[in-house]
């Protein structure tokens, strides 16, 4: 008879007992309220006094919130309640009474005061809604990368040197100090780094598999603090042989739009507690609007924007552009000077890369970034040279090209913002259970 | 036209592009004989010198290993090869004739050579097969827990201190020298620690969903070289609210089952390439055998063992033990004085503790380590103390147990062991993709 809360619609009209916590309550001194929640769902339950035994009614009356509580009761439709029913309570026994002091409440906290109080901020309805969509992103991402035959491949975090060439490294030692080094020890001494992306590993990856993800926490040691930006996150990596530049974006394209019929189709109940306005999300479907980088620079100064013929674009840029449409918007063939060295250049225009930003309507802004790669040995070696990069530790990657090189494209998504996009989120930081920032690494 | 190998079986008759890698070749002369491979699969390709254009034989007699090429060929049964299929080929192009000096070839070479040449080793037949039974074993988990109302609940890298206390951590500074640190930072000047499990996250996590898992890359500074350790691999953890140690172990049972399930069913190819024999794995099924830990002792020690009473078991214990039964062994409640602090003892015998270990078979041991946690606040506070740990980093752990504590179970497996017993390896080197070990962090 020990049910889940998501169950209960299949059992109208029977007894049920379920186990979980109550999140809030209130009684009239006859019938008491208890909204209960068991991580599956909530519903609420309805106590009458005259007919619960006077015991458990006292029991009830020592209710505190979040205490631990096992409750029976008929499961009757109920049109007024959020999932359609609630419980004609039979039955009360609390597990254990939360101690005095619960230290969140109805009132409006702080993002600060909430966030040294994740673990139990998790508990809202609004974050547990948020770690459910967080959760049918994922699966979407991999049912979809499985159905289009990309195999899941784990890139390192423990690294020797930076993917992208950049400064915003996390840096430890690797068995520097009191290790006793036999002399072939490649890496006694070293320092390792934290990985910021896998693709270069993945690049790796393909020769042999043909097409390969990755999803895992990256680390960025950005000073930034923006509603944007977390030291800590995740990003799923994609990468396919003989896809080009073209090919490579409708994959993303297809991969967006699964994940946001998924949440709509998975996730109604979520999104109504987070009060997310689903219609923009409805208007995600292919095609999306292509511009290229200079077509986009032109939008941005015919709006008075000062911004440079081949400056990137900058987060206010990509806020308002995501303002004027309605389905997501890739940018493609941005400057080569403000881009990796690893993005094959457009072979109609040497000063351009054959890379895409996807961004997201509704003023969040880039999502993905992704390229296709130089594949040629000679031009990734010259490329090397003009970004004054040690050519040394990509020796490994260069095989890539010396042996059996193939054109192939890839791409990144940060689940983060997705997860704030399609919940309708102003910060990321309430897309993960942990953020790091920063200033913050508790609880 | 363009296919892949994997879909060739659909066309037979037909003619069929494919393009991928040359990863052998003979020639007789008239006949040559290309295996090729993209990804999907391998097949053999047939050109006869009599029946293919003159310029496109000539480019087939430069071919060296390991060339990028576009073949194409009609599709024929051919029951001698592996799987079923060869084709009559008609159409020859390279894309890259690999440089000469393919590091990798047909002769016997040493693990440090092939780690040192990860990045190309990985083409090698067998480790495309290891990767994608590894593939395999993740979707099955995946799938597993949600079917069975897990969410996923991505836990922190970065944590402030150590999950159980013990000190074969990475380390690192965290915006500690360089930072512009307002008065309020927390962790200004701090230190940062790599993750070892995310077990304690998921507890919190689970008071708000139920059950959940994480599945990430963990760190272990260990200075072990042995063929079961990593300093980083991947590590799911499971929990579940409501859970006790016998359910506990039913979960553990079932999701190991259907991952040695799926492996059988998806994998034959692989497991073929492998040279696994399948006949142990068909033999696991539940129920599996249970010991407890005095029972195991009692059988070590009858096998002219000198372990103690109270003593954890060894790495060889495990493996004799293994040896001697079919199906995977549980060995439940160990001393609780080589046991994790939050470990919930036995009520029967409080020198013990609620735990298990799952030990594969063939040798192979621990794939697994779970417990009932400690759910009563009062205890969990003396416990911290006995293990001499300082109560105020586990505060917000602790508070799990002031608000709405209730019994609940956990586990994790750690994945490259499981792929080393599921693909029959001896070493986990080859069962991630960029093994890290104490003296590698290259490629």
């Amino acid at each position: 008879m020990h049910k889940i809360v998501s169950e209960i619609s299949q059992h109208t009209g029977e007894e049920v007992e379920l186990k979980g916590w109550c999140y809030n309550f209130r009684s009239s001194g006859k019938i008491f309220f208890l909204q209960f929640r068991d991580g599956s769902g909530t519903v609420q339950v309805v106590y009458s006094k005259a007919e619960l035994p006077s015991e458990q009614w006292d029991l009830l009356d020592q209710l505190r919130l979040e205490s631990s509580v096992i409750v029976r009761g008929v499961v009757k439709a109920e049109p007024r309640s959020p999932n359609g029913f609630e419980l004609t309570g039979t039955f009360f026994q609390p597990i254990q009474i939360a101690q005095e002091g619960y230290p969140i409440g109805k009132k409006e906290h702080g993002p600060d005061f909430l966030l040294d109080n994740r673990h139990l901020w998790l508990r809202a309805e609004s974050q547990w809604a948020v770690m459910r969509v967080r959760d049918r992103i994922i699966t979407s991402t991999f049912e979809w990368f499985h159905e289009n035959g990309f195999i899941k491949f784990d890139t390192p975090i423990l690294t020797p040197t930076s993917c992208e060439g950049t400064t915003d490294l996390f840096q430890m030692d690797y068995f520097s100090d009191e290790q006793e080094g036999s002399p072939n020890d490649q890496v006694s001494g070293s320092k390792a780094y934290l990985a910021q992306s896998g693709q270069l590993y993945l690049e790796a990856g393909i020769m042999s598999l043909g097409r390969a993800f990755d999803f895992g926490p990256v680390f960025r040691a950005e000073k930034s603090k923006t509603r944007r930006h977390l030291t800590e996150f995740w990003m799923m990596d994609a990468e396919a042989a003989f896809v080009e530049h073209e090919g490579n974006m409708v994959i993303q394209e297809a991969l967006i739009c699964r994940i946001v019929e998924d949440v709509l189709k998975h996730c109604q109940a979520e999104l109504k507690v987070l009060g997310r306005d689903t219609a923009p999300l409805q208007k995600v479907k292919a095609p999306f609007v292509h511009f290229t980088h200079a077509e986009a620079i032109a939008k941005l100064r015919a709006n008075g924007s000062d911004i440079g013929d081949m400056d990137d674009l900058g987060a206010d840029d990509e806020t308002w552009l995501t303002q004027q449409y309605e389905t997501p918007i890739f940018v493609e063939k941005y400057p080569a000077a403000v881009k990796a060295f690893y993005m094959k250049r457009d072979p109609q225009d040497e000063t351009r890369v054959l890379n895409n930003d996807l961004l997201a309507p509704e003023g969040y802004g880039e999502i993905i970034g992704g390229s296709q790669r130089e594949d040629d040995y000679e031009t990734l070696v010259q490329r090397l040279a003009e970004h004054n990069l040690d050519p040394k530790p990509f020796d490994w990657y260069l095989d890539l090209r010396r042996y059996g090189s193939v054109p192939h494209s890839g791409f990144g998504y940060g689940l983060e913002r997705i997860v704030a996009w399609t919940c309708g989120l102003h910060h990321v930081r309430e897309t993960i259970p942990f953020p790091r920032m920063i200033n913050r690494i508790t609880p």
